[in-house]
């Protein structure tokens, strides 16, 4: 029997066109399969896209689903025989008691559909909030599919279910063991239909992870991720076949949607000694860290209906890493850059911020800010009875900028990319309204140090490949050595550096993961050799900065713990 | 024995400063009950302040709990005995595997404490996470107290323990019924630690849901609530004892803290027929609203450290309501209202906003903003090959003041208050960076109608007591007629009325409301006689303004459903 694994991009909330594409892609596979039976896997949550939140509350939406699930099953009567394909729906309890659903996995045949699975894990940690949704199952799933002669006992787990390494995860959600409850049920595979955000070294993880399943099991693991880019989160998609032996059968793309076919036999035994896990082939951090964020960047606008985006280009490294992002996400053509010089600008920075967006094919404008810091300097001096000063006056400075973006992105019906990092977010160093105005935050959970090794890697020529895959200029330059090279400074007084308020990010960064990503404390990070006012002063300003990133826009996810849906932090709070 | 009922307002995260408090509480009602036995009873979680959210992540915080419990069970030493005080805690449940707390209450005696109870029913909608961060528990909880010959027995309940009425609640959590288990153990009274967040109508909820639990188990309920603003919660407090025949032996303020004894003795038989819950001395609606409305503002000030506060008065309803709950909330002298008018502003708004501001004592600064729109126009126009028009010259005006509002605040220190109310957030008649900015949307629960049924209550006779009793004027007009009875505008291009984008606020209301709070489909408001062009058009405007309430500040919520935490939609979606 051939499996058929469609990572599919879904629109959230689009029931009738998620199925569609399903029916779409489960008849392509069928094609493929020239008259084998085949069994198509679909991600978790595939009618809906993953995560559809609170879509998840509205009855209206509950009842269509079973007309597009009989939609979809009357799509496949006209098919070969032995075409079917595995959904991941929200089934209805029958309670009303909340939460009043499953997340489950329907079985869609010719003329006919039926619940096959039903979540036991839910996660209700980090972004997840399955809890609010979702009832927990409390038996292991098994189907039986019969192919001529053979039945073949298929084993069948939703996302976290797989799950359940506590040594391998550093922790796991209390629970049952869906694995081990499948070990005396004799199946001949496993199939995991997830949806999986993107995040550092996960990829790596998701195959150990399958690896320990398949030993444990003695039978391979067919693991189908959702791809796309749905607000915050970004799914990479990379689904794959793990053997028993650690050998990946298959390997779907990275960050875009593909369907593949792989052939189920006779399980291969299991190595004698445990093999190591393959992930050699697996494309390297940064690439699948550029790859997740150019399709952060191009799903959110296609899914919100903007062709074209528009971004402030100061001649910061910031700024040119979304330029770059952005040219890759949408085109060149299709992203504009609007330079906006104050009397603090430097030459170079203009200079740089030209060169920039003639390497990237942006269009650019000019809009100097002089004339209205002086226009607002006049408009408050009646208030203030002075002008501004200060904190208050750089802010201005921002603000300034900010609403001319919004001005040119409103009036050209462009989405405006927010340009500041995780770094600038954590301590507040970053104007509300100003800067960080956006529909989506690009960078906002790289760190400074991130974003310096991402350029890096994009001007190396281990980066050509990706580049020439996406649109960009294969070779030379792309960020560039002068852009890369300069000192940080926000330029909002003569000779500003970042290194006038805050610390080198070389010791900023590694502070901030340990408090945000750890959750450590300012005496854990002295007790690690950390300055102790140096602790407690950027314990304080991460604190502070808390009713900054409550306005900010989402932020696309790439680390263990980003600012967004998976931050959950009081602002009035000690 | 005396049961002491206080109604803390914690700091959220200062388990120091709150057990301080606790402490502090339980001295006092050991004064007061010269002698007797007393338990003092605070509110859930009330070492940490309700909800701690992530910081209950935060393993420092956790390892500090039991020091701050050893203190105050040390700060009980040398009072008189038979005082003990039940506190809520966040109890490490010994596992790793997460979640790894239980949401419990610590019994504190002098020199010693253990933990009496754990929490069974574990909210996990709305604004609520509790699933996130806690197990639940699978005993009900029974603490016995002996007072000289009498052992009393005590049963243990946590907030949502108590809300299991389906009928009353109209849904309630799946799982265990903690009162049920309760009426085979002989209990003398029922004990509820809560952190139940104000909203419309649900006092009147708990005195029934307490009444029916009363009337179960034959035995009065004391409910112990938390007071105080907490970002966007605002808890109301208004704890109170009630008897098995719905009589309400004890009652304590609305939205503000107090401690108060009660004296516990042989159980009253319940009535012969249940009789009324008595909920006629509770404060009117609109009172009740208005004090959580004050004291949201005055906690979110006080806790972030704000003294003093600022907004835009425009001379319309909207931020006029906001300057007279800033006035109770901070007093008049700390709040400074800036009029920016445009040429578009009437010259009735700009007097009405000035007599306003008399009335409530407030400063003014008028900083006019046409040079500004021009210098706008004229930065903009080489960039745009045109002046902005449009929506995007709406938008210009409205960030213009933003930005000034923010200049302002910036550099006098204020609390920025933002003024839109629920139906324009709603609805997207709203500008990001805008009229939108500030700290806190103080209205932003409220629809447009519910702005004009508070305002016609505070300037009517009804409201005397209470206006007097916030130290605002407490009598004649407050609002004014003048504004109460205008047409709403946002005054952004000649003679505009609200009217002239959105349908009247009599029918757009009651269809938002049906929209966000019953979650109902256009197809639904059509079956119950709405327009159907209408109701698709609202429908659409809704969800395309999610992006801008992505970034909305924290909204003070009153309502069942707000924009906020509780409100979790995805914003590229179908």
């Amino acid at each position: 029997m051939q499996i058929a694994l469609a990572q599919l991009n879904p629109l959230v909330g689009d029931l009738a066109g998620n199925g569609e594409a399903i029916l779409a892609a489960t008849q392509q596979a069928g094609q493929q399969a020239a008259g084998e039976s085949v069994l198509v896997v679909t991600p978790e949550l595939s009618l809906w896209g993953y995560p559809p939140r609170d879509l998840l509350l509205r009855p209206s939406l509950l009842e269509l689903q079973p007309t597009v699930l009989d939609r979809l099953a009357a799509g496949l009567v006209d098919q070969p025989p032995g075409l079917r394909v595995l959904v991941g729906v929200a089934e209805p309890s029958g309670s009303t008691a909340l939460p009043c659903l499953y997340n489950a996995a329907a079985l869609i045949e010719a003329g006919c559909w039926r619940i096959v699975c039903r979540k036991r894990l839910l996660p209700s940690y980090d972004v997840f909030d399955e809890r609010r949704y979702f009832k927990p199952a409390d038996q292991a799933a098994v189907l039986e599919l019969r192919e001529g002669e053979r039945h073949w006992r298929l084993g069948l787990t939703i996302c976290e279910d797989l799950w359940v390494e506590e040594e391998l995860q550093g922790q796991r959600l209390a629970g049952s063991d869906p694995i081990a409850e499948l070990l005396p049920l004799g199946i001949d595979a496993l199939l995991n239909l997830s949806a999986s955000p993107f995040g550092h070294t996960k990829l790596a993880l998701r195959h150990h992870l399958a690896h320990r399943a398949a030993e444990r099991l003695g039978c391979p693991v067919v693991y189908v991720n959702q791809v796309g880019g749905n607000d915050d989160l970004v799914f990479d998609g990379a689904s794959f076949v793990k053997q028993p032996s650690g050998a990946t059968a298959l390997h779907l793309a990275c960050s875009r949607p593909q369907v593949g076919l792989w052939a189920l036999s006779a399980p291969e035994p299991a190595a004698p000694a445990p093999a190591a896990v393959e992930t050699r082939e697996l494309p390297s951090d940064p690439e699948q860290m550029f790859r997740a964020l150019v399709l952060g960047v191009s799903d959110y606008a296609q899914k919100c209906g903007f062709k074209a985006a528009l971004l402030g280009l100061s001649g910061g490294i910031d700024s040119a890493l979304v330029a770059v992002i952005a040219a890759a996400a949408l085109g060149g053509e299709q992203v504009q850059a609007l330079l906006m010089p104050s009397p603090y600008s430097s030459s170079g920075s203009i200079d740089d911020a030209v060169a920039l967006a003639q390497r990237l094919g942006l269009r650019t404008a000019t809009l100097p800010i002089e004339a209205l810091m002086q226009a607002f300097d006049q408009t408050l001096a009646p208030g203030l009875g002075a002008i501004p000063s200060g904190l208050a006056a750089e802010n201005l400075q921002s603000r300034i900028r900010g609403t001319l973006l919004m001005a040119m992105a409103n009036q050209q019906g462009q989405l405006l990319l927010s340009t500041g990092n995780k770094s600038e977010l954590a301590v507040g160093y970053c104007t509300l309204y100003g800067d960080m105005n956006g529909g989506l935050a690009v960078i906002g959970d790289l760190y400074k140090s991130t974003v310096f090794e991402l350029c890096a890697w994009l001007d190396s020529d281990a980066a050509g490949p990706t580049r020439q895959d996406l649109g960009l200029r294969p070779s030379g330059e792309l960020v560039g050595d002068a852009i890369r090279h300069k000192a940080p400074s926000a330029e909002l007084r003569p000779e500003q550096k970042d290194s006038d308020s805050l610390p080198d990010y070389a010791v900023l960064d590694p502070m901030l993961k340990a408090l945000i990503e750890d959750l450590r404390s300012p005496e854990e990070l002295v007790a690690a050799g950390a300055d102790a006012a140096l602790a407690a002063r950027v314990m304080g300003l991460l604190r502070r900065a808390e009713f900054k990133r409550r306005q900010a826009p989402p932020v696309l996810k790439v680390s263990r713990r980003s600012f967004g849906t998976g931050w959950r932090m009081p602002i009035a709070a000690r």
